[in-house]
């Protein structure tokens, strides 16, 4: 059973100034809430109609349907959902490649991406904090678990790039062909926001222009989505580091 | 303005039912209905709440914005809806590669992947029954226009692999790495289901099994979504189409 209370609570967390507040963010469905609670994130409380998770059974509340209907962000809400703390990601890893994301504002694209950092063992991603926030309930659905192993950063990108002592390799539409040109092993790689691209500041700090072509009769003023374009960048980079 | 029945017709083509009994799908947003317009597709009707696509003038419908509201799908209609007849695909091309779908079930990864054939210059897509409908209009949404440039064809996909005698490529968890096999310019790559892959049938007229490889410490259970799988697939193609 909820209080009114706390049902105000865990529905406000849908809000990204109530989950920055509070520290805390959402997780629904059984496969996503099993992979935070095997991982580094710290467990606030699980709300369940049937009683699973049961090592957690002391931050565990059994609810109605009911209840989870109201609690729960999806159309068709599955069996639980996880309250977890926000962590304070002061240590910023960079081995191999980082990617960077310059105002990606879709939660299923950053989803999506996250996903993808975690196929191609990409460790961190720099967010501009113009990028929608990774603990979005959408965001957080769309990667599947894989959040728990890609750490997501939200810093001044600006700043961060200029002061960066790597490559910045970044996609446009007149750059190179990245199929045929060699590619660094480290450094970061920056994709833009789904309508404008990379915006005028960051792409100044660039000094690695790609391109992915497009063949056929394509319209010219056609772009790829940008999570499509992060798989095949992504693709790019790492499959160099089997040929060598 | 329009009538009862004229708005029951016009919401009808949201099923798929309806769709194929009158021959008509939905298309809109003005930059979609724009590149219909300048295609072999055939228009039915145009409902606009402002004078525009002049040129069209005697198809067009001028109605309130109330009622653009009633017969469109989107939560934020955009001034525009136009119906077109869903053409007869009576001779499907074969030129270089084709895309071959097996039950892909999502509209959005539908309509994305016909986005990337559009932008990799792949002409036809062949589908399984099973497939959701191109002209869902969640999967017309999502093409941005690239269902104008791009075959879709419904077929008996296990009956027409069986007589197909061109190389056929699968994407499975356990095939040869895709980056290092050497591919094939022509023929069909099988993409298959987001929760189950390529059915058994298919998979035993697959005669080149490929696999994207999976980097760093991801989940050996995690599976690539299947739009972004074609995005790296299409791309690792049509890259050997350059270097020759």
């Amino acid at each position: 059973m909820l209080s009114k209370h706390q049902i105000k609570v865990i529905k406000s967390l849908a809000q990204k100034k109530y989950r920055h507040e509070l520290g805390l963010f959402l997780v629904e469905g059984i496969k996503s809430i099993t992979e935070f609670l095997e991982s580094d994130y710290e467990l606030d409380g699980l709300y369940t109609t049937q009683p699973i998770f049961e090592s957690h059974a002391s931050k565990t509340v059994t609810i109605s349907e009911k209840d989870l209907m109201r609690i729960s962000q999806l159309k068709n809400p599955n069996t639980a959902l996880a309250v977890f703390k926000i962590p304070n990601h002061t240590d910023v890893k960079y081995n191999g490649l980082t990617l960077a994301l310059d105002a990606v504002r879709d939660p299923g694209n950053l989803g999506t991406i996250i996903r993808l950092c975690d196929w191609f063992g990409v460790q961190s991603i720099l967010c501009s904090t113009t990028t929608v926030d990774c603990y979005n309930p959408k965001v957080v659905q769309a990667t599947m678990g894989s959040l728990t192993r890609v750490s997501v950063n939200y810093i001044d990108l600006e700043a961060y790039l200029k002061h960066a002592s790597t490559t910045i390799s970044g996609t446009f539409m007149d750059g190179d062909t990245i199929y045929t040109e060699d590619l660094p092993k480290e450094g970061v790689v920056v994709l833009g926001n789904e309508a404008n691209g990379i915006s005028e500041s960051i792409e100044s700090l660039v000094n690695r222009r790609l391109s992915i072509p497009q063949f056929g009769n394509s319209k010219p003023t056609e772009s790829l989505n940008v999570a499509n374009a992060t798989a095949i960048v992504l693709s790019e980079f790492l499959r160099r580091t089997i040929e060598t």
